[in-house]
């Protein structure tokens, strides 16, 4: 059985947000002892995450030194954090399962992921990055071109283009390492956005952030995984959210789960990616997906715990 | 026939230095052209690249940003370049060969390296990085424990521990791409140092900087490499540099060269680890290494052009 997880971006920080090296590392050591208990069950595993906390510190240092070093794009900062949480997960995986008497070795692939230049994304940049400002240094920044949205006593935030995914560009680099034996890492923080020129064909990258969860769909679709696990915050998906009716949400079809998401039941920031990511999945043929805490992972996979999305 | 190809850091950048994203671009696109002519021979190929110019942006930004987030450390900015610089290459390169009818898929692999945690040069840093400060700045980072050297006129520069490679960690990822038909980047910067715990045996990055040159002489050798071609500046590498006397040297056997380098004829962080490496991989049993300019590889491995170097 093949199972691909996608980590969130946040269970790769501190308890209290810190997004230092530090608190990363430890972060992911943790969060790989839970995907070694899995590997440990015998389950083939794929590996996802996602990089939000990290490109909010990348933007803040491209910020601050501008006036020396020219900042870098979106698209750079996503490839930088394939890097590093790459980095991390390669020895911290390893060394999971060599505690759990695995000798398997762990691979990272740079990945792309192609999105469509004319995705209407660009137009209407919603996603929010980096840190609150004040207005008026959020007004020099929107100068220079870029979005930013007033978030009211917090501050402005940047808003940024978050396009639909189309294809995972380097998923054959993932199978061929899968298919030699290797845990994979890969489609890190969405996948670095790219957009093909129409008249070269070359893949250039795009200042965009992909949803690492709706990426993680494609990804585990196209490497041909059973199921999908998004691993969040939360144990379950839960209707009427902070409310005194919030019911968890054990098993459900992909079609009721589509409804509660289309009345409006899910934050679009948060856990409306979430959702749509496992109804993707499993109309496009995945065994199913399940979305719970990172502790409960191999619950999940093996005992159905979590929110389970199945076709019916 | 394989081929390695350790493409310099400054071929990334632009002809006057600058190392912006628009710039870093258009050289790496400029490179691809002359590796994609290299492939279009039928040469197999493998590429490994610098990352210095790189890497001081990193530290700039670490600097800059330092009182708002924590700057990260080497190992980090070496793996964040593996992304950027991998990424771009991946673009660049799969390009490149569409241009010349060649269907081939690029990979880059996040690439970690072993060094000794009782290397030498962690006691006595030699590599200087970053930009140059004023002596009272340099104080300043010499008071939390970096090393500084007065280099005069210019300004004080950060120096760093260059341990020796000992192992290429991922090298066996790269192989299997390479077996499955990818051309390969790896060991970007010369890898992510890594120090092996000696009570958990985990590895763990580590403070340095590891010459990328003398990590692509063990990459070569690990994937059987014939040839490893060393792309810099020049296009051979000269006895009596910057003098009356000054000769350009051709076919040379390993033993001579290294005579040559015991002699002093190498400037220590320059041309000095090429023919280190070169040195290195005859020696180890590689058939031949080029030393040569980026304009001239396929020449050099199909003519014999530029410093040749073989076991006699």
């Amino acid at each position: 059985m093949r199972v691909l997880i996608a980590l969130g971006g946040n269970a790769m920080i501190g308890p209290d947000g810190s997004a230092t090296q530090q608190a990363q590392q430890a972060a992911v050591e943790l969060a790989m002892k839970r995907v070694a208990d899995l590997v440990a069950q015998g389950i083939e595993v794929v590996l996802t995450h996602g990089n939000g906390p990290q490109v909010g510190n990348l933007l803040v240092k491209n910020e601050l030194a501008a006036d020396v070093v020219p900042p870098v794009s979106l698209d750079w900062c996503g490839a930088q954090t394939q890097g590093t949480i790459g980095f991390l997960i390669l020895n911290a995986l390893e060394q999971a399962l060599a505690e759990r008497g695995l000798r398997r070795r762990v691979a990272t692939v740079v990945t792309r992921t192609l999105v469509d230049a004319a995705d209407p994304a660009f137009e209407q940049p919603t996603k929010p990055v980096g840190r609150f400002l004040p207005e008026a240094e959020a007004a020099r920044h929107r100068a220079s071109g870029q979005h930013w949205q007033n978030l009211g006593d917090k501050g402005w935030r940047r808003v940024v283009a978050s396009p639909q995914p189309i294809e995972i560009v380097d998923a054959p680099a993932a199978r061929a390492l899968m298919d030699a034996g290797f845990i994979v890492v890969a489609a890190g923080g969405g996948g670095v956005p790219v957009v093909r020129d129409s008249s070269s064909g070359m893949l250039r990258g795009v200042e965009a952030v992909i949803d690492k969860d709706l990426a993680a769909a494609i990804l585990a679709r196209t490497l041909a995984a059973d199921i999908l696990v998004i691993a969040t915050d939360v144990d379950q998906v839960v209707t009427g959210y902070g409310t005194p009716a919030a019911t968890p949400i054990g098993k459900i079809s992909a079609d009721a789960l589509a409804e509660l998401a289309a009345a409006g039941e899910f934050a679009a920031g948060s856990m409306g990616p979430k959702v749509t990511a496992a109804v993707r999945f499993v109309r496009g043929g995945g065994r199913l997906a399940v979305i719970t805490s990172l502790d409960r992972i191999t619950d999940a996979v093996t005992g159905g715990y979590g929110t389970v999305v199945r076709a019916d």
